[in-house]
């Protein structure tokens, strides 16, 4: 009917995110109802097992199987962190070949549509009928063309659910609580902080994304004042705050991270026994032969050191929110789901159509009765790949701060309905 | 009726948990069925409260708002970490009966126990009928005579569900990732990670409770062997972890953290200005006028770095859990929930009985028909107060192991069904 006949290899990359497996298995389930599809390999590891020949034959697991694996949050191919080389992708090509391999499917984000692409290149050079569709995936939500990436709701829906019972926990023992939150280059889930807010006192008080210059004095003076006017002060802080911040960054310069300088202050005097030996170090070691320890996990450790050695505060607490943000299994939102099924099989449609080449999935809002509804769409590999989207400007205010309003209607839906925390009707504390 | 006629109140204190306030809306929705309780009272932060004299009127709430903070994870009426001083006790007292308070609640664990029970003390000397009931609530699930502690069934709950999905996490992206889990004296919380175990190689592979003696070398030695055997390893370590364990501690003695010993080898040398100043000394400078870090908090990420530097592993992380465990609002237990909300009803039912004089509301296993049910009753104050209890002694095999069966049949029943991971039918990695 539509495309070639031959066989299909997906795999999946990068950060697990809580949905990435329903792309997969959506991609599997539409797989079957097309027969010029006529086997499907799920490599392992991504491109690590694309180079390594190990597959899982896919066609031969049982449908509850699968839709058990849809339900599981993070990758169950297995990921990879590896950008391959030229020398690899071509590899990777020439192997697809011989497994007469027609369709190709990358679950990933901005780095996994490159290797895409130029897997896509070398089947262009050759004339050899190759369809590749790349499948977005990243809790960052910091893809290019699709209005959001699958993953981010249900990550954010994380954030925000542990943001509504801190702010809680922060009202009922009064404090400075810092919550470090994943997105090294892109404040949107940072920012999804914000859906914690059901009353006008509440927090995240002050939130800090890495789009916007990052200055420690300045962060001193916003807790003071925060902590002086509700007694308490519950902040939302990226992993990736810098000095100059994303937005006045040019190409090929670097952010400055906080948590690198910050980290740089800090020393670790281990006993001999402890310490990196020979050729083997796998940890810096400082000019004193200290070890250097990471300073992005610390970071929260560190802000929270500062803000009570310089401010009078006694009670600072820090927490960094971690892996559960791309695994935890029970916050999981529902549109975000199932948009990460519908990508998958999307992606499949699109590749067997007659004149398919190559495209990344992407979702746009359809705007109608005011309610929320998405459709998919093609958007070329090159158009995502490489670059990353930041935080729109539009949505931050002239005052810098981010609109809640404009950005809590775009999330909103992502997210899905939140627990609404309850209150004493008079206002007590 | 019952009791004598007269005013109630409820107080919250400690660690909030996410079923601390269905303690609490249980005992005033029953209370407004005795008429003996003329008017219910509910302190702000606790004995803070009580000794500032800021009560909330909870009988003027409205159904639909109690039923909504029943469901709100943190102590609505705001908590307190305060011990009262004797005379604190006495000043309490005295305004009972100013107040005509003759129903004393008070929410929490084995302090507040305490506190009831001096201030009961007062009211026995003076032959003041006061009715005095500890509700118990606490995510460490110590105190002593009950079978479990409401808020210990969602805090595990959240524990287990972060472990199930940081397994898949960590089969996707292989290395050794480290979780430390709250409970400093008892292991609880931390075995509930086990709870994640549904396939044979799963991890949590490794888990260090208080209980039993931390070694260092030891632990490197169980990582490198599980790193060995399945090319990652996934680890629950308790915040609490020391050097002797806390079965071999004896009354008086304090147990040798590893936090603090590991923290200790930790300087964080900040700019001048960042310091502290003066007599505003309110973190730690060490000899060499160096802050001190907290070492609790970063305890998971020193063991990574010994971790990495020790043996030839490139990919160790670590997550501290962090306070998500004891509010976060979507991973609720459903038994916990309901014995949470029993507890509160049942201490009000308690206290209006004729001859009620002291205790704290326990629970209690029904065995009939192998189903999991329960009972309260009542157990005196100081059967629950200053001690608390540790992992039992009969969970743990005779090499050193927790007892996944024994401990998973008292366990599950608390923290309710869990997601099931899925896998390929053949065991692909």
């Amino acid at each position: 009917m539509g495309g070639v006949k031959g066989n299909a290899v997906i795999g999946q990359s990068g950060g697990p995110t809580a949905v990435i497996n329903r792309s997969f298995i959506g991609a599997i389930l539409e797989a079957r109802k097309h027969e010029e599809i006529l086997d499907f390999y799920g490599a392992r590891h991504g491109i690590q097992g694309m180079l390594n020949n190990e597959y899982v034959s896919l066609f031969e697991q049982p449908d509850f199987v699968l839709r058990q694996i849809a339900q599981t949050p993070a990758a169950a191919l297995g990921s990879v962190r590896h950008k391959p080389t030229k020398e690899e992708s071509k590899k990777i090509f020439d192997s697809f070949k011989k497994m007469n391999v027609r369709y190709f499917f990358y679950i990933g984000g901005n780095d996994s549509a490159e290797t895409a692409y130029i897997i896509n290149s070398f089947a262009a050079d050759e004339g050899y009928d190759l369809r590749v569709v790349h499948i977005p995936k990243t809790i960052d939500n910091d893809l290019l063309v699709t209005d959001h990436c699958p993953g981010f709701g249900s990550a954010a829906r994380f954030v925000a659910s542990v943001f509504i019972g801190d702010n809680q926990d922060n009202r009922a023992l009064k404090g400075v609580k810092i919550n470090v939150v994943m997105g090294r280059n892109a404040g949107f889930l940072t920012a999804a902080s914000l859906l914690a807010k059901q009353y006008p006192k509440d927090g995240p008080h002050l939130v800090y994304i890495p789009e916007l210059p990052f200055d420690l004095d300045r962060f001193l003076e916003d807790v003071d004042r925060t902590y002086k006017e509700h007694g308490r002060a519950l902040i939302s802080v990226s992993e990736g705050i810098n000095r100059q911040g994303i937005y006045n960054i040019k190409e090929g310069e670097k952010p400055e991270h906080v948590s690198t300088w910050l980290g740089s202050m800090v020393s670790l005097n281990l006993p001999e026994k402890y310490m990196p030996t020979g050729s083997k170090k796998t940890v810096e070691v400082d000019s004193h032969g200290n070890v250097s320890l990471s300073g992005s996990s610390m970071m929260g450790d560190i802000l929270a050191t500062i803000v009570k050695s310089s401010l009078e505060i006694s009670r600072v607490r820090a927490d960094t929110l971690g892996y559960p943000q791309r695994s935890f299994p029970l916050a999981i939102s529902e549109s975000d789901a199932a948009e990460a099924y519908q990508v998958g099989v999307d992606a499949v449609i699109a590749a067997t159509r007659p004149t398919f080449d190559e495209g990344s999935i992407a979702l746009r809002r359809i705007e109608d009765d005011g309610g929320y509804r998405i459709e998919t769409f093609i958007t070329p590999l090159q158009s995502v790949q490489r670059h990353t989207k930041s935080f729109p400007k539009e949505w931050i205010t002239a005052d810098g701060k981010i609109d809640e309003r404009k950005f809590g209607e775009y999330l909103s839906p992502l997210v899905g309905e939140l627990p609404m925390a309850g209150r004493f009707v008079r206002a007590i504390f």
